[in-house]
């Protein structure tokens, strides 16, 4: 057996490579998975908390640091309200370029039409026309994203040079006309319009009549998708096919039907477990950032990176998660 | 089942989508895979023939056109020496997007390591920590092709906005400074020294101490490497993956060591068959290029592209295959 990547931050084992370097300076870190039921390991250490790293409340606590993104877990609202209110933090920024990748990655599987490919290999087939035969080009084909924000317009920006027929994108607002120049990309007001010029569509968009014959990528979100009907669609061969990594519910049961859904050609599709932001370069980010945040708590500063705070001093901070009553 | 894809050109029912333009100008086209033995319904029509498309000699032969690219098939020498100089030429040009799209691809598959991740997807499994622990991001990483021809530049060109950490080349020939400050890439001129820097090496290289930890892509030829080599550096962990569409000899034969060796941690595989440059985009580019060159030559005008000419009236018209004895 092969040991533990010593790289895995994100892991109970790794503790996010911090414990020295908190214990140096004299306070005490507490990791477990044992979060289950009062007499859990989590439920004990909680009471005496001063900081946590994901998850609820305790009597003591002023920081709750998400180490990674997404704090849609935590209760905002009574942060606000409790122990005078307690800062969330989060690690902005820290999986956008490894989300990128991975739409990039998923889109180039699809339309090269990679898995038949390879499972021909490894069962020990070999018929070049069988899968030539839904291979296509990136070139010449029209590509849009549903949501331009950090992660879309880096999709944008890495597929500039597969000189692409058009780069389109929809989203409330629009990138300034120099970013849209530089990259070659043109806003598209509505988004059923948008996805009926589309041969490839990011991140996210309704089901609709005149996705027939593309392929759709979903790094976004699970229930975006009606599950049932992009499996139908991609069985009937309407979609060429799906691929991102994000599931509704999460983790996938086994009989979840996008793990099985196949294009009438086999392949079609590119769905992996919810990786995209998780890559090893990615946790790294997220361990400095965590780092990061830890520091300016303990030495007082509290000079967080304002990009990071979601709720601080009983107020939200960022837009990004709504104004929760 | 599904129809025959009509786009799929590169085959005999198809014919490159060229018979009806054809026989509009009074030609016949005869179309065959069986060629094997002199009884072959090749070897009757091969007699009569005045233009072959891919393969040898008959006695009115005047023009031998590859529908695609690589002519090494044929025997140029003997080419230059029949019915007073007979013509070969190829679509120049026609599969590159698609084997830098291939390789971009590849490199992206491996390094975000898709192949065990998919598995999972479809075995009813989830285990992010399992795939994540060899999921990296592209960014930040050392990259260098061997050979920076027209595939070469092409991938260079389209690993510019993932920010890598260097773009690295080795080839006799350098790109033009300017093209190096466009693409931010720079030349490297011993290649163990390339080898030895890189995160990355695409197309081929020995294999060398110096690729440790290393992804590995060859879509260039698959002698190149030593396929039992490449299966051990990939078994024991020395090569963290080695993806392409190249083999030897090929089709691979099921017992090919390349087809089943993975990384100790799974996947790290990402062989397909050979298919980088048959993409249905690929095909219609070849399938036009044939007729062009069939214009050129029927039309008497002889006005072909000369990247297109590999021998004519008797001379070698490119480099690109040696001046063979």
């Amino acid at each position: 057996m092969v040991a533990q990547q010593p790289r895995l931050l994100g892991t109970v084992e790794n503790e996010l490579g911090i414990r020295k370097w908190l214990e140096d300076q004299g306070h005490t870190l507490v990791t477990t998975s044992d979060k289950e039921g009062p007499n859990s390991t989590f439920e004990k250490e909680l009471v005496d908390a001063e900081v946590i790293i994901t998850t609820p409340y305790a009597k003591n606590l002023k920081l709750a640091v998400t180490a990674g993104i997404g704090s849609d877990h935590v209760d905002l609202n009574a942060a606000n309200k409790t122990n005078g209110g307690i800062t969330v933090a989060e690690v902005t920024g820290s999986n956008v370029v490894s989300v990128a990748e991975h739409v990039l990655m998923t889109i180039l599987t699809l339309v090269r039409n990679f898995v038949p490919a390879h499972d021909q290999i490894r069962n020990g087939e070999w018929d070049v026309a069988a899968v030539a035969k839904n291979e296509f080009d990136l070139e010449n084909k029209v590509v849009g994203t549903v949501g331009v924000g950090r992660i879309g317009e880096r999709v944008l920006r890495r597929l500039k040079p597969f000189d692409c027929k058009e780069l389109l994108y929809y989203d409330y607002q629009g990138l300034s006309a120099e970013t849209e120049k530089e990259i070659g990309c043109r806003r598209v007001e509505d988004l059923a319009d948008m996805v009926s010029q589309c041969d490839i569509v990011t991140i996210n968009c309704p089901l609709h009549e005149s996705t027939k014959g593309s392929w759709l990528v979903n790094t976004a979100r699970g229930a975006i998708v009606v599950k049932e009907d992009v499996a139908e669609a991609l069985k009937s061969g309407h979609l060429r096919g799906y691929g991102g990594d994000v599931w509704f519910p999460q983790p996938a049961p086994k009989d979840h039907p996008l793990r099985y859904a196949e294009h009438p050609w086999g392949g079609g599709n590119a769905m992996v477990p919810h990786m995209s932001g998780t890559s090893i370069d990615a946790q790294v980010r997220y361990a400095e950032g965590t780092k990061s945040i830890l520091d300016s708590y303990f030495s007082g500063r509290e000079d967080y990176r304002p990009q990071d705070l979601i709720v601080h001093k009983g107020q939200y901070a960022t837009k990004a998660y709504g104004q929760r009553k």
